[in-house]
């Protein structure tokens, strides 16, 4: 827990950013309140590391489980023509995943995406409600079938 | 095997902009032919898959393993302040990871490194294979470490 941290304060700074979707046991998902990639999410580490060398191998691997869940929901709700994933962190250290969709012909198909959008494209309440809610039934759907498919092994 | 993908074909393509440092079981990890931020490297999956979540759960674990391992390598021998890890393919697919080291002070600190530098910072020869060879050793030694942790649990 680092007290100057938003993803560990979870405060005002983080909600205005980003907004809870679910929790999973390693890490918070989180739906980006700039939506100028449809579907675009954060996916946050659950304690305060900064680099994927500082987590052990116990903790690598349910994460990247739970970011390539994540990855998945988005891709079966949103339907982009493929994802970013991006661990920056200069700043803001904390070990989350920029989960950006991308879309042929639409923003910087490509290219590297703007992780600093100029003019953010923010959503109606209703039109957030609604994203989090797909997400989130199809979260359930492909985590139930990932945990009977890791119970099998 | 993908022929149209160059790190499938490993052809001149890739060469012109990378050098093999090494393979491991799950990747290959390569030296950018940019330096512009120093000890840029490229961490390539073995076989022609586009997202995290094509892997299957045997795969994604020791290829973050593999990662994790790379960037302790970049790590130890460049000290940054910090390494980006990014996942991009819009236009060349194939599952690869970018490993930015960056520097307080240096290019794009605090924003998303530059992925298609306008004028690459090339090395002479010898600057690259010196690189290659500090980071080989340095690998080598994480990866009894790792090994042997491994065999222990």
């Amino acid at each position: 827990m680092n007290e100057a941290c938003f993803y560990c304060a979870r405060d005002e700074r983080l909600q205005q950013l980003m907004i809870e979707v679910c929790r999973f046991p390693f890490s918070t998902l989180y739906l980006s309140r700039d939506q100028s990639y449809s579907g675009r999410c954060i996916i946050a580490f659950r304690e305060h590391r900064t680099e994927w060398f500082h987590l052990t191998r116990m903790e690598r691997a349910p994460f990247i489980e739970e970011v390539a869940l994540a990855a998945q929901a988005i891709n079966d709700v949103f339907a982009p023509d493929k994802i970013n994933y991006a661990v920056y962190g200069d700043i803001v250290s904390h070990l989350h995943v920029h989960l950006v969709p991308k879309y042929i012909g639409g923003a910087r198909w490509g290219e590297a995406f703007d992780n600093n959008v100029a003019h953010p494209s923010a959503c109606l309440p209703a039109e957030y409600d609604s994203a989090i809610d797909r997400l989130k039934t199809r979260l359930e759907q492909l985590w139930q079938l990932s945990t009977s498919e890791a119970s099998e092994e």
